[in-house]
């Protein structure tokens, strides 16, 4: 076998030519959207005034195994894929650990993160039905500036609702969806209705990422010939972000590696499901075993610590219903929690797979996150994003696991990201002054009590 | 031949295992340089209690064709190196021109720069020697942030002085250095004599590069263990840079590319150097001939209007002086103008090839350059930085003259880095309130005068 390089780079014909959707390999598929209004399951022909048409169709079904990537999307993943897999050899000596870390590097793109991989597939069905524009919203900024990236790459409008206190912070972050064309409005706005109800009943509200989201699908569906896209969450999301898992799992096969561990933080599931779906499909096939570990914030703990129930997906529930994990469409991650991964619940795929055993799922706490960010900055040379460095936490501790067992084994994690925009955060990590938050079980049991009776 | 990919990457063993000294190819060496006081020739020895041993015999030597590489900083290397070669295919497509264009992209590295090519070997050189750190200054920030990332790769101490106004306009800079380990102070500071005293006479100073140069000196000859280093104009810095040109040559040639021409940014001399030193090198020869563009700022236009006399390289005038095409020490760039490429003067070995008619030079405005940066990240999906984008004007024009002649040129641009931190001065140009400055003759002139009678 040919020595290990330290980055594992596939050629461009190698970049996988058809999604991978998983839900065609789950004995239990994750539950149908319904209307929020009827508790009725929602068709495709349901969501096409949302969604545009193709999208829709790839929300709903559950059979298809393999979605071709059309050509026009793969010239596109071309600029920057495929996406190296990089065996972390200085972090390991630095540890000092017998096992082996890979990490899937999905920040070399300006976006940042692994948000274009879906942006872009959004932006060309979009294109593809003739529309002139799409809304969406965005709380740190990396799907926001993902998408603006690719509606300008085809020509469309893009309309951003940003979290007003990220707006605010991070001016930067919209700086750079301007220059990729997009207009970006400080959520809650006063140009929805229910924007200005927000503002009404919450006067000098910060906002929220599920009253950003009510924002943007009102704003679709109130323009002609503009529909809403979202960054995570989505079935449709997890299918197009599988290049993640399945370049990551032909780059491994063509080195004979067969992982032990497989890492991805969690908000929504984007990322998670993308990696982790070639390799849960084999363990839903009988074909293989991996130790699966979804990393969620402590601060925002869907997984490990809410309830798989029906639940709104926004604040003002415009939106469909969806079954998941979830804390309750009112919880909010306290103010002191730092980067993305706030969302009160999760993807209803991973959150099946979850709730049959598939993954499994651990929360750690931002100071430590943190440190285990510096420490593999320092040598692995990449400044990660907070999220992703949830990952890089767990994939340290069970490398130092290891040396205490002298097992090699083999750890796979997801680097979604790149933390350039997130430097208030570290600063506060620098100045010794970053705090953790963990809620109580009263928090959560309140907002919990906000999901809806179905 | 193959079809030419989106991205040409080499493989790991493709990395150059030496660097390529344009000096030993060079008929007319770059002058040497000289003590201030004396106005003696230096030799390596001289600069011995400034420069690590190993870089000042680097520096004077216009001899030696190769360097080895250590296998340390290969390894080093290999984190972030072979860098992409990439056919600009969306660029040409949106400009509709029969060029080709290729760019070679120094980005993909924290440190968002080609600077770490450099910082790497610098800080080996120092540990190998056994010193306790090193210090320097930094202006925009890249090569401070590439110092800090090897540094910390190297256990070594930084001292990172930073010039007053982007210590106070960039503090996610700052940040990044200081998660590197760095410690950063505004320069001028209080804790150098040479910082109090420009203090005592400039009250409320700004700061400028010269004299962060002169704080930076002063610090690392006054501590035992230290010594200074710097991310361009020397030949050492050019030396190091020679892997950008050696790879982008390796990659054009493995495809059967003839380049036509070549186009870098213009600062200090340091990617521009390293970019063309292997193509000079041919010209040097008399084994091919390319047309070789250096692109500076009309607001600092050191080749296209300066003059080639020994000058300062500092404000303090502590440094040994140089003989280049330069600006006069005392120039300072307008304080509208954004990024990096403020330096008054250029690297010798660049100043000689000019010089000597090796290669051309043109200046350009920085609107115009924010509008070629903007067109190019909407198509190509990079958000440049500032500097780079100087050739992408250059280049996107010189596309545009082949859209009307016909010609199926090879267009090959060095793009740098990228602009993550530079987006106050991308505000400005999406804000529409960017100026441009040109520098009068008059100015010019009085800046000139004060250079050193040699």
């Amino acid at each position: 076998m040919a020595e290990i390089p330290y980055k594992i780079y596939l050629s461009e014909n190698e970049i996988p030519s058809a999604w991978y959707n998983v839900r065609a390999d789950m004995k239990n598929k994750p539950a149908p959207l319904l209307n929020p209004g009827t508790g009725e399951v929602l068709k495709a022909s349901d969501l096409y005034p949302i969604f545009c048409e193709e999208l829709s169709n790839q929300e709903v079904d559950n059979d298809t195994k393999w979605f071709d990537v059309p050509g026009e999307i793969l010239d596109f993943y071309k600029m920057y894929r495929p996406a190296p897999l990089v065996r972390a050899y200085c972090l390991e000596k630095a540890l000092g650990t017998p096992a082996h870390i890979y990490y899937k590097f999905e920040g070399n793109n300006t976006s940042g993160s692994h948000k274009l991989n879906s942006a872009i597939a959004q932006a060309y069905y979009a294109k593809k039905q003739g529309l002139k524009g799409v809304t969406t919203e965005t709380g740190a900024g990396q799907w926001g500036t993902a998408l603006s990236m690719a509606t300008a790459y085809f020509g469309l409008d893009c309309q951003v609702y940003m979290v007003k206190v990220s707006y605010e912070q991070k001016p930067f972050r919209r700086e750079v969806m301007r220059t990729y064309g997009a207009s970006v409005t400080p959520s809650p706005s006063m140009s929805t209705n229910v924007g200005r109800k927000i503002n009404e009943e919450f006067p000098g509200t910060n906002g929220s990422l599920g009253c950003a989201i009510s924002e943007a699908v009102e704003a679709a569906t109130s323009q002609e010939g503009y529909r809403y896209v979202l960054g995570s969450v989505l079935n449709q999301v997890l299918l197009h972000q599988s290049v993640i898992g399945l370049e990551t799992k032909a780059a491994l096969d063509k080195y004979g590696i067969k992982a032990d561990m497989i890492i991805g933080c969690a908000g929504g599931g984007s990322n998670l499901g993308g990696l982790i779906s070639p390799f849960a499909g084999e363990m839903l096939r009988g074909e293989a075993s991996y130790d699966i570990v979804a990393v969620e914030p402590a601060s925002c703990p869907s997984l490990t610590r809410g309830s798989y129930v029906y639940d709104f997906a926004d604040t003002g529930k415009v939106c469909p219903l969806a079954k998941m994990y979830t804390l309750g469409s009112s919880f909010m991650p306290a103010p002191n929690h730092a980067g993305g991964l706030r969302y009160h619940g999760m993807s209803p795929v991973v959150s099946q797979l979850y709730d049959d055993g598939i993954i499994r799922a651990v929360s750690v706490k931002q100071t430590e996150v943190f440190e285990a960010a510096t420490k593999f900055a320092r040598v692995e040379g990449i400044l990660p994003a907070p999220e992703s460095s949830h990952a890089i936490k767990v994939a340290i501790d069970e490398a130092l696991r290891c040396k205490e067992t002298g097992e090699a084994k083999n750890i796979v994690f997801g680097l979604t990201g790149t933390g350039y925009f997130d430097l208030v955060a570290y600063q506060k990590f620098n100045d010794g002054v970053m705090e953790d938050y963990i809620p109580t079980d009263e928090e959560i049991a309140k907002s919990l009590a906000s999901c809806p009776k179905v």
